[in-house]
């Protein structure tokens, strides 16, 4: 499989770098006859682009989502989808001494000792814009999901040390930080007022909610669901930690309290709570999906640094330039499009589960 | 890829039943001349077998691993490695109500949901034996690992609510929940014989450190290290969080306190700390690589339940029989396993990542 | 993906060499509730089994297929299928020099080159026998094409020199070829006689037709339908050409004949010829799937042959004990087997191909 | 793995429709430190451009390659390189009845089977011009293999019924036709004529020689070398039979023919002849690597042909316009580069056939 590839029969494969000519995403294996524009792909990219809020880095980069292949009068043929994104602001400048220097929190080291090689304008292949192409993708496989009822709500549960105690889903558009807690938004603007003034940053924690999952996705060893889930959403640039369900908690629970009992209310059978959050041995049960990402803090920060040179000599570094103090408003888009990538892919691969239901699907196709 | 199928370049793929006639795995992609005997494969097995201790199940099952194929003159050949483990004690016997309810925590409504059928004696293939195939094929790996010089160290670092406060590498195997804290040990102990009392369970939190792995290895988007860790461990049955470096913790940090520095020491190029975890970008940065991940309390308990039985009637369920009060002493293995069995790939995966080298190989070969 | 794994949703993973303790497969991704039994395995097992005929090697092999997982009270149950067929002969033996010098016609010397060690015991890995895994999957692959109306007819179509000059398919099974000529099998006998005088062996020809294949299977580029059957048919051990439809002969007929028209028969769309051979663009068509494979010689022939030993020394080799003077008739329930499995693993990606079907395919499961 | 993607570590994944904005190709997998320019490119796609003679179509399509990533100061940086080609000429045009009815030997039918949608305009995807991706994507892995010392010496064996009688390699860049032989090049050209004259096509022969490639790629089952090269080379759209070495021509002959011998020259083993083709049980033995692959006639000529539109009516259609009365000339550089596709990725994966050789490099990286 591609290194640059996601997800087994829907896939994606996202290529570009940070300051190249373009940036973007090959989506293949989407059903034909899904009915899609460059809107329903820019709708997405708008919730991850910068100068959003004064809290996000003032770049300004339109991000304008160009559809090449794969759609015909409006509607997906079944072939690959290329979508591009050009860089506008590609003009020559002066990089200062990124060439040379280790930023630390940055993959510039390690991509020196992988390639030998490293484009490191502007951070390159490792940059955050490299997200652009998952959430074009993201932005097709939740419209899929939607037209069979899948619901996505995703949110900043904490920035910083600034945690929401409230839930009001309505609220999470009205604010900077995407939180489903005005209280908290405010506080969490205060905190970062003050880490732009130390010249910090700051993390976060993204939550994600997915409901209408029909049961049986997922498979019961390697591709359990959950396992498939964490593997997207580990695989964005800044996240340190994936929790399903009670996450880390369930270390310090008992089976007596873990454990989410069943009951057939009104003919249908649901579980009492939901601790495991939607996924039982890997598949999911029919309630809702919930997952967690621990963000760290953007290691771009002016502060001086401790470290060295490319040629080994020990230096203070300085990161000039706007950047982001916190990115987990942005990323809260990213979390929602890797979650949306690995469950398309799943209820694909379910269709092929029963031999029943493969003989009703093509004895229906004669 | 098959779905009980992980690795891309190094494979595994598992299959077998709790209570069916045998586990195994084949494992393929193994480079040829390697010296391997069954006995390196049993000393895995051992670790995770039952019947270590009080606090694991008492059920006598020898786990006798078979290599099937792939040794010759007791060395690899580069052929696919067929192990098999018999289940020794198969007789016909009253499975009780498992066939017709559905135990809390346990995968048996997800199962029906899916498949329609399920293989009810033990769990199937949704049981913890099936983890006898990953650590078989985790066996194989660490001992190629081993050649290279990387070093595996992994642990309980907690039990219920009970932390380890001490590091002593020299302890992990001197007790039964592989603590490297002797007090902590002591106090898990207490408080699992506790737990027993209420017919309870716990869970707790398995740590692995691995120290050797050179700079360089995973890729830059998708499949990140981390991002592949993550997968790996987050398939185990219990695993409900994932954690790498500092973890969840990150996300209330600052980017002056979570930034790894860079220094030249004597020459080498080295990480001032390691909040990390040995991966930037998703390359392993030549530090220690550290990865923890929540399990979640055995789901078996003798305490009434609340649930349902296939058939939709509400009803009250008690597990009997023996039942391990806490997988997480057994469960340390396997988190190894997997992330051998991660790491084997992501070194072959990086042999081609440059020009300069791939000529070198081949050179060398002509 | 495993280097001794095929399929992509429906997998098969061989093990095993010639004169180990067993060879075997782990069939992945069959759907659930298909009935399956170990006879069903062993028809398809026995159809290459050794001792058929004075043709056929007079060696011994029960090959008796035991099923290890995946099957629960007589159906499948979704989990993978472990089959395991034990080698019965495995007493130390003389190898002759098969352990020192390299077999013309054999993988002897590029199995050295690569690995650096071979077991050299009957051929191990690139044994004929190699193909048991193969068989037994495909019995399952058929059987799941068999409830959906697939029919497979595949016989020897030349024997050396030898072509069918007729086509009574009931005649298939009545002789010691697999042709659907009675008079050509018997001049395939006799030819065969003068082979086995002069201590010679011959090649033939398998074709495959497939009937029932509904429109619509495989994918436009890489994934054509031709180009998985060409790649399926081809990994079978002495395959050296692959043709689909008119084959080879399309390179000198004109676009006016090699084309195929189509008509409307009583309102449903047939095509007024096949020299396609049932595939289109890399797609079926619903019409008849034809494939030809060209097997070579068998290479173990008692004349003496020039060669050297592995330690560069010019020797001349005679292969001493009895060897088939042709393996085509064993191999043409292996080649059927390879189709089985490329199709029911086209029949599985092509569920998704549409958006209106994936829709109603999950509304019919709620 | 995506249906528009080929290889497992070097990959490719082309889009892009006939009559689109553009094609392209992401290639993944790219070893870092290659230099690379788009003329690298260039030079592939010419071979493959029409209006080069008068026996190709005289649509004028400059066909200009733009790499978008992965490329740095001139030299590959190992992330994933994006290559485009905008389609020059999309004014809207009247496409005549080929939305409504399915061209014979075309794949109109089986995708809008398949699909239910289809981009008719020129093919859509299932156009000659997808393989601009594949070529591209070749010239990149020319540019690898030819580091390594592997020289590829592709041309027309035979046009219609006119093969070559003599080889002269350098002959094949100045005739129309790539044919290594003069004389047999001007015999096509005339009976082209006549195939133009009543408005028919022709096929042909591709004959793809490869030298220095080291023994020991490709794996001994299922990626058998020679299985890769037929699917590679099978899904191509106008193949329909792929040879190695003698091909077909083994059917027919002996052991005794067709057993290559091994002999010791001067200190090196190699083989007395070269039946085989330069593979052996799926793995390359050192020798000349030898396909061939049988191309059909054009499909689209502009005599009257007897289909059925897609409401299922009776038709006659005539196809008007120019088109390639052969497109085998251009086809070369299209099998040229699916074999060199092939070649890359089994020389990566072969790097970890062996520990002794994984210890060795991991060693020198240190």
């Amino acid at each position: 499989m591609g290194k640059s590839t996601f997800g087994n029969i829907f896939t994606v494969t996202t290529w570009g770098e940070s300051h190249g000519k373009a940036l973007g995403a090959v989506i293949d294996g989407c059903p034909a006859g899904l009915p899609l524009s460059e809107e329903d792909i820019q709708k997405y990219l708008d919730r991850r682009k910068p100068g959003q809020s004064r809290f996000t880095t003032a770049r300004k980069e339109g991000d304008l989502a160009e559809i090449l292949s794969g759609v015909f009068e409006g509607k997906t043929t079944g072939t690959p989808i290329s979508v591009i994104v050009r860089n506008t602001d590609q003009r020559s400048r002066d990089y200062g001494n990124l060439a040379t220097s280790y930023r630390p929190g940055h993959a510039d080291y390690t991509f020196d000792q992988k390639y030998g090689i490293r484009d490191y304008r502007g951070g390159g292949r490792s940059s955050g814009r490299e997200t652009i192409g998952r959430t074009a993708a993201g932005a097709i496989a939740a419209k899929i999901l939607n037209e069979l009822g899948i619901r996505f709500c995703t949110y900043s549960k904490s920035i910083g040390p600034v945690s929401i105690s409230e839930f009001h889903p309505d609220e999470i558009n009205n604010n900077a930080f995407y939180m489903p807690d005005a209280g908290a938004a405010a506080a969490a603007g205060a905190y970062l007022e003050e880490c732009m003034k130390t010249h910090d940053s700051a993390g976060g924690v993204i939550e994600c909610r997915i409901t209408g999952v029909p049961a049986g996705l997922g498979d019961p060893v390697f591709d359990k669901l959950d396992a498939a889930l964490a593997r997207a959403v580990m695989s964005i640039g800044a996240v340190k930690a994936v929790e399903i369900g009670d996450g880390i908690q369930v270390s310090s629970m008992n089976g007596s309290t873990d454990n989410d009992g069943f009951c057939n209310k009104n003919g249908s059978i649901q579980k009492t709570s939901n601790h495991a959050g939607g996924i039982m041995g890997g598949i999911s049960d029919g309630s809702e999906i919930i997952l967690r990402a621990a963000i760290k803090p953007t290691p771009s920060i002016s502060q001086p640094q401790q470290t060295v040179s490319k040629d080994g000599k020990n230096i203070s570094l300085e990161i000039h330039g706007r950047h982001d103090p916190v990115i987990v408003p942005r990323a809260v888009v990213v979390v929602e499009s890797m979650c949306a990538l690995t469950l398309v892919d799943a209820l694909f691969s379910n269709m092929s589960a029963r031999i029943d239901k493969i003989k009703d699907f093509y004895t229906f196709m004669r």
